[in-house]
């Protein structure tokens, strides 16, 4: 299936109207699963759905590249569905947490459970690396030029991950901005990325579910071309994730432990 | 609970680093419940959340605002409730789906049943107004003047309603698009706004949920300031939906049932 679609409109202005086409991104419900039982339904682009099945599995901490057994995409009729086979001790994890959130609601994401599990604790960030300023106010740019579904659509977003001396070395993108960032986890594990050598950098605005995915994946510093939310930045906070927004111009808004970006000297006149 | 927050952060630049403050969106979970059974966990701005949980239940089908005999919000420590009481004709027709929907899986929103909901099939949009071009390709900007919460952080959606000849009649904001144009739906259905009189105008993308959240309140014309994606456009155009996007400078792009849209003469040179 294609992740973009040409689409006729009819445009209209001051000048009369015409029928035009345009590029637009295709949207399909995709459903992962684990082990013959779903997990999550959700309208994603069709396309690097194995890196987004396995990045969602990390990132939701139900399963690790290394207890994933396999991974099939398989195109019905109603949508896709990406099914994980996991190792049978983390599906057994993943069966005695499903029971415990059942309660009384029926439901696999309910009542006060579900409320602490939207702001669930988070492992803590350790990692090391350090960025000059101008790697990190340039990395929304550089991004940019690695975004060839939304240069076709302007209408999706991405997420990269940028090593210091290299650059954007990985991108996927999505019509959901969760969606791009579990596909680059995945395709990074997949691609034995050490995501502790590097910055994730996001086109979207700073969730605390990108907060979430982020420090889950164990890269330091999270770049954002667009503003962060206030518990997004708690969360962070208490996750010793560096949160950074609003790179341009070799200028940037550090929002959480800054110690990771460093003054850039050689910008000092 | 306020909808933004003021919060320090290090501008680093050039120049050098200073000290800065910002106004951020806040973002908290809510739990919507429905008689004591929680339907769902969003992550939201804390304003407008009655309307929030109106505008929900009626955009997903399970509560009309004639059914809905109380609306509670509490604030918890893990976040707030907002707890909708409603008839027992509705609550019965809720479980009975709740039931049909649990299956093997356990869970609510699980395996082929919920690919098949997240198209789910649409009452058909049955309204005959037409806004002339001037005002479908104005409307963006006219919603524009009316979003605060974005004014002070950068960072938030908006809905508005658009009525000809009134111009933008209301609007609400969140973090989330969706959760915008359900506290929109739920602030019109409350204020006894005719939906079929207007048009709903969002910031953001068009996505196969705001189609489907669009055409259940009831309005034939969606209008949004950004693309559209491929099944939104499916969508709308198997719902009887006008969608129309890119407004500026007096023109506009019209994707499904344009006969909605008039050619303005009033701007032919």
């Amino acid at each position: 299936m294609k992740a973009s679609r040409s689409i006729s409109a009819r445009a209209l202005g001051p000048e009369g109207a015409r029928d035009i086409t345009r590029s637009l991104p295709e949207e399909v419900p995709v459903a992962i699963t684990c082990n013959g039982t779903t997990q999550a339904v959700m309208m994603t682009s069709p396309a690097d759905l194995e890196d987004f099945a396995i990045g969602f599995a990390m990132t939701e901490g139900f399963a690790r590249l290394d207890q994933i057994e396999r991974v099939e995409v398989m195109e019905l009729a109603q949508g896709i569905e990406a099914r994980l086979w996991i190792a049978e001790e983390a599906a057994n994890a993943l069966g005695a947490r499903r029971r415990a959130m059942m309660g009384p609601v029926g439901c696999g994401l309910c009542g006060i459970d579900s409320l602490e599990q939207a702001l669930r604790d988070l492992p803590p960030v350790t990692g090391r690396l350090a960025l000059s300023l101008s790697e990190a106010a340039g990395a929304g740019d550089a991004l940019r030029a690695h975004q060839p579904l939304h240069d076709l659509t302007h209408a999706v977003h991405a997420a990269g991950f940028f090593i210091p001396g290299q650059g954007i070395v990985m991108v996927r993108e999505d019509v959901g901005r969760h969606n791009a960032l579990d596909k680059l986890i995945g395709a990074a594990l997949r691609a034995e990325i050490d995501p502790a050598c590097g910055a994730v950098v996001i086109t979207s605005r700073v969730s605390v579910e990108m907060v979430q995915k982020t420090v889950m994946f164990g890269s330091p510093i999270l770049i954002a071309v667009s503003a962060p939310t206030a518990q997004a930045l708690r969360s962070a906070e208490a996750a010793g994730l560096s949160v950074a927004a609003f790179g341009r111009e070799g200028r940037l808004q550090v929002f959480t432990h800054p110690h990771r970006i460093q003054e850039d000297r050689s910008h000092v006149a």
